[in-house]
């Protein structure tokens, strides 16, 4: 039962976690009904703390609402480059697409439910923010495996948290975690476009890792 | 270059999904140097806000020093089991094992800087938080790719992040997201050990996916 995965399957997962990209440029051809229950039950795959499973997820089906979030992230996106000190960063940073609210053929919000029944509380009285980490590891497994049949997925983050969820009018309770664009990107690319478009380049291990 | 993913690959990542899971029984036997780079390498193809790239790893080589976080995690983790109002919980919680921390052959913190100098802010200025969700997706890669290769990780969230801070002696502004041991699992499953030990079972996907 157990499975052993070869070298060349290693070699292939690391080349979907290169070619994974948040992606902001979508076609507009819907996605098949199958491929999304299965991006959504893929996610539910995901390690979570206690095994309490706090992720919770929105579809956005209606064009009002989507409007509503799209014109949200831009007026949020606008107030951002306001603050900018820098002009050269101003500049380039309008020059960004950063979202695909309008285009994309589906928008999934991502919630996380702050006090699940399920895990019993185990792992998480020190750090109550595993839960969260939880479902950001969900959408995380969502991405991987929607880039794997061809998707791409943009997250937003430009955006109050506290409005979007009452727009969406959830639970009390869900917090939002991400704002997911999925559809067909329209050039797909192993380098992210932030680092494409001289926002920022990758950095060297040495940057990162140390030892004790 | 842009690379096709065939069915059988989806197949596997599902299946690697599935086989993944979080760890507390391991082996002794060490992990090959280059496996741990490579690990840590997989860590940093994670998304991230803004490209910030806000993943710090220490690799814990000092034996007094993993002995100093297993100590502080049994600690806490019998708090925990003194706080549990319910008897029969807190005796099933106490039968758990809940860390590798002194078999497992690697120790990894893995933290975030809250305040990267990379991708100037982009994306993170109303969810502040999004920084340290990209970490959590750079360990869940980390993850990902141990299983691929053999390898089990346990993430150990029974602790005071601030202590393990200070035990580890890490740069200001690094906050701890986790705690991983790493190393080949006991025993390979493909369901999770707490429901295994009937801690808590799997939810159906109407608990966790509606429309608006």
């Amino acid at each position: 039962m157990n499975p052993d995965f070869d070298a060349n399957f290693v070699a292939q997962l690391d080349l979907l976690m290169r070619w994974r990209r948040d992606v902001r440029h979508f076609r507009r051809d819907p996605i098949p009904e199958s491929n999304m229950l299965r991006l959504v039950e893929a996610a539910a795959l995901a390690p979570s703390v206690g095994n309490s499973q706090p992720w919770r997820f929105v579809r956005v089906r209606s064009p009002a609402l989507r409007e509503s979030l799209a014109q949200h992230v831009d007026a949020n996106s606008a107030e951002a480059a306001d603050r900018m000190a820098d002009p050269q960063r101003r500049k380039k940073y309008r020059a960004l697409k950063l979202h695909g609210l309008r285009e994309a053929p589906e928008v999934l919000a991502v919630f996380n439910d702050d006090n699940p029944v399920a895990g019993y509380g185990l792992g998480r009285a020190t750090m109550p923010e595993t839960l969260r980490y939880s479902t950001v590891m969900a959408i995380y497994n969502l991405w991987l495996s929607a880039r794997a049949v061809g998707l791409g997925v943009g997250w937003v983050s430009i955006l109050g948290p506290v409005a979007v969820a009452k727009m969406l009018d959830v639970t009390d309770g869900w917090a939002l975690i991400a704002l997911l664009c999925i559809g067909h990107p329209m050039e797909p690319a192993d380098v992210p476009e932030l680092e494409q478009r001289d926002w920022q380049a990758r950095v060297p291990i040495d940057d990162y890792l140390i030892e004790r």
